[in-house]
């Protein structure tokens, strides 16, 4: 095994190109980027001996399965929606599969052909999820094996910018896909507390956010994921009264936010009219009555707010009262909100992002019950190299380097928990700062 | 042209089916009606002479087209993500296409082919969208022609119970696609007023309900309607200071919907864990915190209602507090409403369904401000021959006829907004008890 496959060489691309090409160097691999704009792959591959920048256009099957045909392992950083078209190709011609992305119903049905054909395809090989798998059941492992008894398991992360670079009202910088901060947590939330389902629509999830403090940063806040169920089985977890998967955001944030969704603007279910022509002052007029107080006057009101609070002023500096036009053709209010926070909360050159990830573990060893926490506190560089992509791109490198020397046992469809995985992979992290901070007390 | 194709032989057909017959029995026309349960063809087609039941699976390409090819005007009842394959087929083999759906964009850009081939794909040929745009243009065109200015089109329809089938708390009945009537509204909806666009997002929209009259039946309440700008130009309205469509239902239902969107129930966007084995009782119990009240105490509590309100009483009505097994595996909370809408809000078999349709129109001549108002009451007769069936399936019909009998000029993409086409629709109708009643006031 020598030729290794990258499709898609976007923003999350960097850190898993720089670090398989580095060992391409030194392993005699042979590394392929292929990407729709040859121009982006051309960039991160940077003439590296071990590498070649190509074009590649998914939607063309021949083209994609000729590369694909030619690799050993495949590494897909594809919109989710299209991992399925290569991971039939995988199938086919035999080949692993690495992804960071969620595994859908459909990719785990694959599980029984990828394992006759002895090929690994890993999902979830990212930071969230990923590491968080990763890290979660080193610990859950430890625990069990020591002969502890899980009571709770609450999980939570958060890509941040970092204290430093925190110079805007919302304390928020966008680090990852703006859609997906815009959308993030449409549906229903669902986690366990004492035995008992519970679910939070979307119309209460900013509301209901809690507090949690990560070591010598203070207190942050955390609203609860969708998922939170997802991992009960898979990470051995049958039976525990407790569990919980969050994100995290800095103080301030989730009123702001679910002020936001009480207006609609997170809506990207269907377009509204004139989004082209009108201005933001005219989008906000739309959502209020006529009155004879200003539109920012109406719009408080509407949201039972202060004029002057702080989630007024949230929204105010994001511009959402300019005079100035929107310039989007039949855009969603979700769009309208993308850009507009893409423009305002950017990170700017040198702004350090700042990935926090916090494990709870309450269990009971011999009568007593203790509180293990373990956190990760990693920032980055600058508005490139981020903690972010850093901490997406490192695993997937470390997999594909375990694939091609052969070290992975494990077949079919998975996700990160089993130890032959887990334990290699954090360790190696270990060399890149991912250092995980545990503090056990008796409760 | 003697042969017509109807593809869906589901819930909405039966009056279009009838209707065709009748008429293939007189002009000597042929008749295939094609789903993918040919018993229900069977059961529509009856033997009739000049009718044929078949089996068609729509994605068998193949036999689709085959089976368009024998046809010269093909009706679509298929879901309408689905029109579209028929809709190339019908490009390709020339044959005319009607159907009673929303005409989407894919749709539109098909118009420039149609007319090239001298083709019409007639939409939104049922109710509503239907009977509304019809009966809406026939005013619009009249006031124009008398010289009036139009200064404000409202225009509001409802599927709903007839007062004397109406026993139960909630006044509604489902008569129509229980889906749609869960995720009804769904997204931002949008007006204009004084000539300001207006939006009212999903956690808003059965809150800001408004009351109107319907001649002799009292007061029915409207909610907002998604499109109502859709149509502006299409119907000429282009400057129109004031247009709103809405959606009509029985006094009492948007306070109790709104409950119902408050507590989460309608999203259908994410499965819920464990609905497979939980309760109903349960299921409410997870949208609530722990607490000493009892769970319907807490519910009411969540949702700021008082525990023997009339809408916690249509709640319990519902059966959302009893403690009997849900028995949907990996099922959205909106399709658990549905399945419970479906079981509870059932026409009986004696029942009779309404339609009320209501258009507003405000406009001024010679200087006078005049107003408006066309109104149609239509019953059924039974939970069969439903009015919701008859005024979708009637004026397909009635369409199918001119087009086979050459009266149609048109060509391209359309929805039934010109005189030659609702004008003999509508007079037509007439015969079938679709009469709309016009009152006229000055303002």
């Amino acid at each position: 095994m020598n030729n290794i496959l990258i499709i898609g060489a976007g923003r999350s691309s960097s850190a898993l190109i720089n670090y398989v090409l580095k060992q391409a160097s030194e392993k005699n691999w042979f590394v392929t980027v292929a990407d729709a704009d040859p121009s982006l792959a051309e960039q991160k591959v940077k003439n590296h001996p071990n590498g070649r920048a190509t074009w590649l256009d998914v939607m063309k099957v021949n083209d994609r399965r000729e590369m694909i045909g030619r690799a050993d392992v495949v590494v897909s950083l594809l919109p989710a929606h299209l991992h399925l078209e290569v991971a039939h190709d995988c199938i086919k011609l035999k080949k692993h599969l690495i992804t960071a992305s969620y595994v859908s119903k459909e990719m785990y049905r694959l599980g029984d052909e990828a394992r006759d054909r002895e090929l690994i395809f890993m999902g979830e090989m990212g930071l969230d999820p990923g590491i968080d798998h990763m890290s979660a059941m080193e610990q859950i492992d430890e625990i069990k094996a020591k002969g502890g008894k899980l009571t709770a398991f609450r999980s939570y992360t958060g890509g941040v910018v970092a204290p430093e670079s925190d110079d805007n009202p919302w304390n928020y910088k966008i680090t990852w896909n703006p859609r997906n901060v815009v959308l993030a947590g449409q549906g229903t939330a669902q986690y366990l507390k004492n035995e008992k389902l519970k679910f939070v629509p979307y119309n209460r999830l900013f509301k209901e956010y809690w507090l949690t403090d990560i070591n010598g940063l203070g207190e942050y806040e955390v609203y609860v994921n969708r998922d939170s169920l997802l991992y009960r089985e898979v990470y051995g977890l049958e039976g525990i009264p407790n569990i919980i998967r969050g994100t995290i955001r800095h103080r301030g944030f989730c009123d702001a936010w679910n002020a936001l969704v009480k207006i609609g603007l997170t809506d990207g279910s269907y377009p509204i009219l004139d989004s082209g022509s009108i201005t933001f002052h005219e989008w906000m007029e739309a959502y209020v009555e006529e009155g004879s107080g200003s539109v920012k006057e109406r719009i408080a009101n509407l949201i039972k707010e202060d004029v002057n609070s702080p989630v007024m002023k949230k929204l105010e500096w994001l511009g959402l009262f300019r005079k100035k036009k929107i310039r989007l053709k039949n855009a969603t209010p979700a769009l309208i909100l993308e850009k507009l926070l893409l423009e305002k909360l950017k990170l700017k050159e040198d702004d350090k992002d700042m990935i926090v990830m916090k494990h709870e573990f309450e269990y009971e060893l011999a009568g007593k019950m203790k509180l293990l926490t373990s956190t990760l506190v990693l920032k980055g560089h600058d508005n490139e190299d981020t903690a972010m992509s850093r901490l997406v791109g490192l695993p997937l490198g470390i997999f594909v380097k375990m694939v091609m020397e052969g070290r992975i046992n494990s077949t079919g469809v998975n996700i990160p928990v089993m130890k032959e995985v887990y334990e290699p992979v954090l360790k190696e992290l270990q060399e890149f700062g991912v250092v995980f901070e545990e503090k056990e007390t008796d409760l």
